[in-house]
């Protein structure tokens, strides 16, 4: 990719707050009016009133910019439940995190991340390095937890964290976000009682 | 959309088969040679030696192409495993999943007919209708066997088969389509010791 190593050195380059904010602004803006399907660089460099080469500065790729509207997102800190019990905090869990998305600049933040990344390496890599690890914080609380409890084998949690996501994802990509209680409570419930042990 | 009603009210339009096969076969080359990052319906016309507006009229949405050319890959015929335990049979069918995906025309199909069902109604529609209720067969056919057998619970096979499905594409979105056994044989006894009633 010409240029690209000329843009990933200059990453770290000072950025002005101020325009930084209306980069930001502008683009959660674009994302809650048209969604990821009328997102675009122009279009946000415009409303901006910035320069598209500050934007590509500051953010190499579009999906360093989709990620940092996810989380500058107020609906996007997602409160890590307390009910006691596994089954009641990830059916809680579940449903902050699709309300959280349902049409909110950071619901079509991470689906226009996700739909990047299949088409675009160094999407991937922001989904894997920068988003996915603070993204996931609330699924590995809340299975930290109920481990601590003794509801979950430790040697579990990574692939509870990874079904649990999986189903909200799917969730998002196939239109799903409305508050559809019986299946969430029913994806809870199969999750507490899962158990990954050979037996 | 402009020319969006002509164009439905012509899907049925007769297609010519020798060029239909020949837009199938180069839809499928791109993907192989060039991922969903390199495909595009100019390319795919320019192999074919067919011109866009009839590739547009027999498949209205890049969409519609995609899943074409998903169901046609060899790879994507997953066999129904039949080894009589839930647990072995999920994980089977996941490794079949993961492995006809891995650097395979079906795979970027998928990662393509996500992508494009993030940015585009009708593409969503077709992910809905004409990808999704025929990929899920054999997942739906593993757990309806479990359930004759009576390893799970007739109300728990949906939401079964919704987080199994939600794992094999968090792996294909995050380009994890290795065959990581010890993850797989988890997340299938995971699954297969889940109970999703009320206790």
């Amino acid at each position: 990719m010409p240029g690209e190593k000329d843009r990933r050195r200059s990453i770290g380059a000072r950025r002005n707050p101020a325009t930084e904010a209306a980069v930001l602004a502008a683009a959660r803006e674009v994302l809650a009016e048209a969604g990821y399907a009328g997102f675009s660089v122009d279009e946000v460099a415009r409303r901006a009133g910035a320069g598209k080469p500050t934007i590509y500065r500051w953010w190499p790729n579009r999906a360093d910019l989709l990620a940092e509207v996810y989380f500058a997102d107020r609906a996007a800190r997602i409160p890590e439940p307390e009910t006691g019990r596994l089954a009641t905090d990830l059916a809680a869990l579940a449903r902050s995190y699709l309300g959280a998305w349902r049409g909110s600049p950071a619901g079509a933040a991470l689906r226009g991340l996700l739909a990047e990344a299949q088409a675009n390496e160094a999407a991937l890599v922001v989904l894997w390095e920068r988003f996915l690890p603070r993204w996931s914080e609330p699924v590995r609380g809340v299975l930290g937890e109920a481990a601590r409890r003794g509801e979950v084998e430790p040697g579990d949690i990574e692939m509870l964290a990874e079904l649990f996501s999986g189903f909200l994802w799917l969730r998002l990509l196939t239109g799903q976000t409305d508050d559809d209680r019986a299946a969430i409570d029913r994806v809870a419930r199969l999750l507490a009682s899962a158990r990954g042990r050979k037996v």
